[in-house]
């Protein structure tokens, strides 16, 4: 999504506030999935097939960890590992996540401003019926299997937004949430930055059909009780939307999210290439304006 | 020197004690550089063309540090980190380096022992014109280019021998130094080590008609005043020799060290290949054994 916007706006009118709750430390690695993925796809540098790490990668580092007895479930390549081990030894010297960000960005030539939803760690818990588990540990190491009970944010009370993203949110015309999973992508985002500004904020629904795109977004759904579907998402946000884009498929949910109070846009979400992605970013933007 | 000891002896009788003065953190990662070349060689994986380092080496994590502003200076390969990345998650764990040592040899099907000389920290400082250098700095970023005045070989005097360090030397039938510069390499163990036991001792020169077969051997006894020369080496080491081996170019040193009271083997000891290794390391077994 974030790269079909970068398509049709100046790099001066996207900001990009990313996710920081799926962060953790592995082989001494400071990881940033989520920061990693925005900029790699900004960059070009990304798998499109695997949705996470680079394009014509390697894997002569982990390959040759796992012979030494060492973790191999968290597949890092070896040009990934690169961002991990200049990232941590910056944080270590004493930069903060948001300029090791942006001197990142200025490496990879992205024009976009990408900036991490805080400089203070905050780490996604999900509480399941195998225990508590750091995030990682439950969507990579664990594949999802546990069953969702609820979720922590630790650190999140203490946390504040990072340099330029209260000040993004306040010069911004509009607040685009992409179709991201709400509960662990979205919500932490939203629990650090608290309150948001009067200022159209739309929402793209990341179930169609009752189903995810990718991800756990349904599963947690429905072990937490709630019918998978772009109507329970729309609900999830519905205190601070003005409007609301749902697929096709799903239009017969349409009046339901218009009884919320929300404007809505039903076309096709699904991003299969990457005429896709500028083509929903084009219909998104004009539905923005249109608020 | 080692590899060709090691073709000749059972694994159990070969002992190796390593220099870890050369050892330093660069990029957040535990590196010894003199651990991991007597390992690779032992287990068959080491690049036998830039004498450090792995064969069929990759190099896309170093690539994309520079990328990203990072320290290239300092040639690390994939498979390589993979032992620095492992050994620094292991070493912050709690383990000490030569438990690490052991697992590793054992994941490399190394038979011989391979010992670092201490489990703390040992750092040789190059004292130069230039100032005080750390090993690494002098001898890899500054390409051993200043003026050499003399070497100090920081927390020695607090560093105990690593476990097992002791009981091989008391427990070997002979002891041999290894043709390696005796200034950084050699002086290192011999501080940590400080008494040596009353076994034979035999040296093999590093230097073969005055010049040093790699490294700055010749050119840091040049700087300290000293002629560089098989003689200067077996100097250093007089006081607890009892034979020395010499190249043949150099036999008409050969006199002037028997009269330091050192039995002396006078042969080929340029080793560029792998059958250099083990002829060499014959002469000097059936050399030690006649002692």
């Amino acid at each position: 999504m974030v790269h079909g916007l970068a398509a049709h706006l100046a790099p001066e009118e996207l900001t990009v506030i990313v996710n920081t709750g799926d962060d953790f430390e592995h082989l001494g690695l400071a990881i940033c999935p989520d920061l990693d993925t925005v900029c790699y796809t900004l960059a070009g540098l990304a798998n499109f097939e695997t949705g996470w790490g680079r394009a014509n990668e390697t894997w002569n580092v982990i390959a040759n960890v796992e012979k030494l007895g060492g973790a191999g479930w968290f597949r890092l390549g070896d040009q990934d590992i690169a961002t991990h081990l200049e990232r941590t030894r910056r944080l270590k010297a004493g930069q903060t996540l948001s300029q090791i960000t942006r001197d990142f960005c200025q490496a990879w030539g992205i024009g976009p401003t990408v900036l991490p939803m805080s400089d203070s760690p905050v780490r996604t818990i999900v509480q399941t019926d195998a225990g508590e588990l750091a995030f990682q540990e439950y969507f990579v190491h664990q594949r999802c299997e546990p069953r969702v009970k609820s979720f922590r944010f630790d650190g999140v009370a203490s946390a504040e937004p990072a340099v330029g993203v209260v000040e993004a949110l306040h010069q911004a015309d509009a607040l685009v949430i992409c179709p991201s999973n709400p509960w662990v992508s979205i919500d932490p985002i939203l629990n650090v930055v608290k309150t948001l500004p009067a200022k159209p904020i739309v929402a793209i629904s990341p179930i169609i059909g009752g189903q995810a795109v990718k991800g756990p977004a349904a599963k947690m759904y429905a072990e937490l009780g709630i019918e998978p579907s772009a109507l329970a998402v729309a609900k999830h946000y519905q205190n601070f939307l003005a409007g609301y884009v749902l697929d096709s498929v799903d239009a017969e949910l349409e009046k339901s999210v218009n009884q919320l109070g929300l404007k809505t846009l039903t076309t096709n979400t699904l991003m299969n290439h990457l005429t896709d992605r500028a083509r929903l970013a084009a219909d998104v933007l004009h539905f923005v304006r249109s608020l």
